[in-house]
């Protein structure tokens, strides 16, 4: 491995994570500015780690894919372990390990908390806890190739492992113009959402932090209630909504402005992802209409018990929460581990499938689910008629079998990650429930799991060790598993 | 299809079952013969239908895979059903989908159960019940197999939905010389185990039944408490030894007879297999002392409490516990779901992994656990050097592409039907775990789970629609997922 130039790209990555503080500092000092002095220590610490970083030179100039992968994965720890220190300074979060958590699950938009009472943070602190998210969603790699000109060509390893999905549609054939675009799409989707909240009454504080949480599919919000705390069909519609447009492949909206209808609309991701979604939301509706029907809804302490509970109010709740939950971001309106079996068991299954491929969401990706499911009728067929030969199709394309193992293989490697972290999170001794669910809404970057970690709940009660493996499944779940395991590899660090 | 060869196959299946419930009719004779009106009815009932069933006599002779693997799940479900009669004419288990679950339960050497007091059942059934077990272990179909020489070479494909694992070591080139000679070995070590449990002091009705329920890997037993009734060491570890040796790949057995010691003991599987069965019982055993010692480890109403418990005696329940786990058994010797988070989880992760290939145990099979894992190591290789070129070798073999995307399908498959099982099986309303591990234990053919049905605990509860669910994963599992999916494919019945 090129370790130099590793190191290089790394260090200028965290000096510009030490930079982007200037935005929360700025929010401080608006406020009262009682976290100011931790912001601004932590952000000096960080842009002089950064710069000394960076100031290590390559002495050749290859980029190859290990290289690349080890950029964002190391990237992503360090960001994480300096993006913590503003809690640290400041005494909110006292533990080092809690910060660290707090601070990758806001990078990798997963939206796990171990606070116990967010409303006790200033308002700078919130600031950037959400804003990690809105980074974090889009890439801060994404960001820092767009600064970083000078890449080249190179920067196409960082795209692989940082654009989510098994295929990255080639948007423009030049990277930094493809990271441009994405980014464009993405300031300006978050801008409408902006104005949308603004427009329901909300203040541009919890607007700006509410869009974060939304458009980085994260779910750090700024009340311990989550959206509950408005009680507001429209903000539920309009974060609902736009959860589920952060959720989609953003190069079909690169075709919708080119007004390429045919390729934004006909793509088959995007249909199946709205139809799990729809189908799911009428299905726990049906399932919690009757509990609705006996005001039994409420989230902590902001009980809401309509006078009219029907259908479609029943269904208000679940799109939100299958909208939140599929694109993994995790805002809550209700709270969801009341719900009967059948709707909290849909949701963990939800959690597994997770946003499209090309979001800024996490989990496996609705495309992943078409090929396996497909891949799975092919060997059935194969199995009545062996001497047939049969091919899996994606919008009309023929899927080459190395991609159908290359994703076979995550899904084994995502179960065997889960698995295994489950096995190690026992050992604190909660419920299968919590650790299951812990595990799964960490890995698929969701947030809140079931029992203690339901969204009413928190991670706070879990030993450091469950903390900091959760803490690697947030990480192996945003950077789609192989960048993380292979630091582990050995041979990843031959010459 | 060639659906009258099909029927007249199952027919002869369905006859050879009627056949088999002469055992228990002598049995119950010799016991005073409360039960013998019952199994004598249905044995009429299933003889006579299967007669009439194998009178279709079909037109072409032709038997390819997709009649191969008709047979073998309709015989499965059909032996099931009528399997069952007994319970049902005696009036022990009203519901016939009761019938029905308990009798694919057995067939399918699950050991999932619907009675609440199985010490009330008369002999004859007892011994019914756990006949299944022995039957099914092996396969009602190889025994057909044997007893029906005329099918010849057709037979292969029979074989190939019979044997479990995903590659089956031809023994010798003729199937009915193969199905002798495993047939040999069970029946041997089965004589063997009976020998063993007569001079642990054991009865000759209760040793036979125990030994059917280990060498099928099924589970059933005549008492309550399952094991833990005899409180005994040396029954612990006879049963605990002989149902790990039922999970090895009885080819190898075939090998130890030939002298042939390297291809017996040289052989990964079997080595892997050993290494996650001892170290899991070290791990448990260690996780589970501090409870030994408050003498906390009762079995339903038989409290062992040792005056001495030490890492040994720990060592002793573990071991009988991961050996009952891993080759899908089910029995007891401890109530394990009151064993601590870890343990419990590292069990269920065990029933995942099930039994090796070829023995009588479910699960997913430890061979297919390697190739996973090779296949997962493989890929994190191609990504650090995407020019080199990797193949997955196993016992020194290089494993073809087209047999690792078959894993790694089968794989997705079985996590499929799981996920959407545990959904199904929400709809009663019961805890996440007992509706995770319900499905677990019957897709993985183990039979408890936790929660609600764990050791000390039953399937009665559920609905009727869940114990069909969980009916046909029993099935699914069984008979290595694609035979039963191909019944809802509709290119199997074209032409």
């Amino acid at each position: 491995m090129n370790k130099r130039l590793t190191i290089h790209l790394v260090g200028n990555v965290v000096r510009l994570a030490g930079g982007l503080m200037i935005l929360p500092l700025i929010v401080s000092l608006i406020h009262g500015g009682s976290d100011a002095k931790a912001i601004l220590i932590a952000m000096v610490i960080t842009a002089v780690a950064g710069s000394i970083l960076a100031l290590i030179r390559p002495r050749r100039d290859v980029l190859r894919a290990r290289e690349g992968f080890a950029v964002v994965a190391l990237s992503w720890i360090l960001v994480s372990f300096f993006g913590g220190l503003p809690f640290f300074f400041h005494g909110c979060i006292p533990s080092l390990m809690d910060c660290f958590f707090e601070t990758v699950s806001g990078f990798t938009t997963t939206g796990a908390t171990i606070l116990t009472d967010v409303e006790a943070l200033p308002k700078g602190l919130l600031f950037w806890r959400s804003f990690t998210h809105w980074a974090g969603g889009m890439g801060v790699l994404v960001l820092s190739l767009a600064l970083i000109p000078k890449m080249g060509a190179r920067s196409i390893h960082l795209m692989r492992a940082e654009s989510p999905g098994p295929s990255t549609d080639k948007l423009v054939p030049r990277v930094s113009n493809n990271a441009k675009i994405l980014y464009e799409i993405y300031v300006g989707l978050s801008a409408l959402m902006v104005i949308a909240l603004l427009l329901c009454g909300m203040n541009l504080f919890d607007a700006l932090v509410h869009m974060f949480g939304a458009a980085g599919t994260g779910g750090f919000g700024t009340y311990g209630n989550s959206i509950a705390h408005w009680n507001s069909a429209a903000v539920d519609v309009v974060i609902g909504v736009f959860m589920a447009l952060f959720g989609v492949n953003f190069s079909l909206y690169y075709y919708l402005i080119r007004r390429n209808w045919r390729a934004a609309l006909g793509n088959s991701e995007l249909r199946l992802y709205w139809v799990i979604l729809l189908m799911a939301s009428v299905l726990i509706a049906i399932n919690i209409m009757p509990l609705f029907r006996q005001g039994y809804y409420a989230m902590a302490n902001n009980a809401v018990i309509p006078g009219d509970a029907n259908f479609f109010t029943a269904l208000r709740y679940s799109f939100f929460q299958v909208s939140s939950v599929m694109t993994t971001t995790g805002y809550a309106t209700a709270d969801f581990n009341q719900w009967p079996q059948f709707s909290r068991v849909l949701l963990v299954v939800i959690m597994f499938i997770g946003a499209s491929a090309g979001s800024t969401g996490g989990g496996m990706k609705v495309i992943r689910l078409q090929l396996l499911v497909k891949s799975m009728v092919r060997d059935i067929r194969q199995t009545i008629h062996p001497k047939s030969v049969n091919t899996v199709k994606l919008d009309g394309h023929t899927v080459s079998e190395n991609i159908l193992s290359g994703v076979q293989g995550f899904f084994f490697a995502y179960m065997a990650v889960l698995l295994i972290s489950t096995i190690i999170v026992s050992l604190d001794g909660f419920s299968f429930e919590t650790n299951f669910t812990a595990v799964v809404a960490t890995l698929s970057n969701i947030g809140p799991g079931l029992g203690m970690v339901g969204p009413t709940g928190n991670f706070a009660a879990f030993s450091n060790l469950s903390k900091l493996v959760l803490s690697m499944c947030m990480l192996i779940g945003r950077l789609e598993i192989f960048p993380i395991l292979m630091l582990f590899a050995p041979s990843a660090y031959k010459r």
